[in-house]
């Protein structure tokens, strides 16, 4: 007799492609592991319902308003605090703090955060979300590219070469040689 | 002057690590491929909350309870289905039709079909959701590993060198040779 199985649960939702690629993974290993692999069906819907983001986007939403400009740097701050430094983006000071990050200064940070529970700020978000719905998004990001008068979403970040083909341009990887901007 | 730029509508959370993949690289690309890049801050909650797997995860949640030996294969038609071969899988009888390619008989997969609105199946997939949570779930798939009275969470599916070192087990990629299951 080998030594015990170890217990490994997956949770999953088939609506998740990531899902499906652990569980064949899982699945093509568990006798090769000796593991008592428990699936565990769970619904993606309501693991992203209290997920966090609400206050960073509503913020995100207020810059979008009031300083367009600042966009970019904001949403990256914020992404360097949650996917970079594994740091918090839910309480004011977390947000304060991408957006001082960013370039912005407290004063304007703080009139910004404060505007985040206007109906406003709210319903703009809520009316951007709608919009991707209703272009066929079942998730984040999608991209909706407009030519010739027709639209055309792309799903996820790694559908870049049939945006470029969709686009008439070339793709040069993720990393593209430095190019001066066109006049 | 050059043509006219083409809009691009980038809709993202920062919740979302592969938004950030793609908006990294759209901001690298804007000037290069002379685009309007509009940054739409969405709410990725609101985007999964109809996002139509309820009845797929309760139906699976249902075989889990009722028949357990089925619950790979059915959960695989069902990927098949949505990410295989870009077929519905919310209506009755796309998850019938799932069932019945898994193996199930007609009588047996509507029998299932019946119980997914009880309370039993509701509340054992609203169960299995909220452990998911506990354990720090903040997207899917996550897989816990219990180990010597501890338990490690891995998100995603791309951390199977860590789980394989975690078991002090040997990971031979997605595709391991064909070995035979130890006795």
């Amino acid at each position: 007799m080998g030594p015990l199985p170890r217990t490994l649960e997956l949770f999953y939702d088939v609506l998740s492609p990531y899902s499906w690629l652990g569980f064949e993974v899982l699945c093509r290993y568990k006798n090769i592991w000796n593991i008592n692999l428990q699936l565990r069906p769970s619904l993606i819907a309501g693991i992203m319902k209290d997920s966090g983001s609400l206050s960073a986007m509503r913020f995100l939403t207020a810059v979008s308003m009031e300083h367009p400009e600042m966009l970019e740097k904001v949403s990256r701050e914020l992404w360097m605090r949650v996917w970079s430094r594994d740091e918090d983006i839910s309480e004011p000071q977390s947000i304060l703090a991408a957006a001082e990050k960013a370039g912005m200064s407290t004063e304007q940070a703080r009139g910004l955060l404060e505007k985040i529970s206007t109906p406003n700020v709210k319903n703009k978000l809520k009316e951007t979300t709608e919009a991707a719905c209703k272009y066929g998004a079942f998730g984040l990001p999608i991209t909706v590219a407009h030519l010739d008068g027709q639209t055309h979403m792309l799903f996820g970040s790694d559908r870049m070469e049939l945006l470029a083909h969709l686009l008439g341009e070339k793709w040069m990887g993720p990393v593209p040689p430095a190019i001066n901007a066109r006049l």
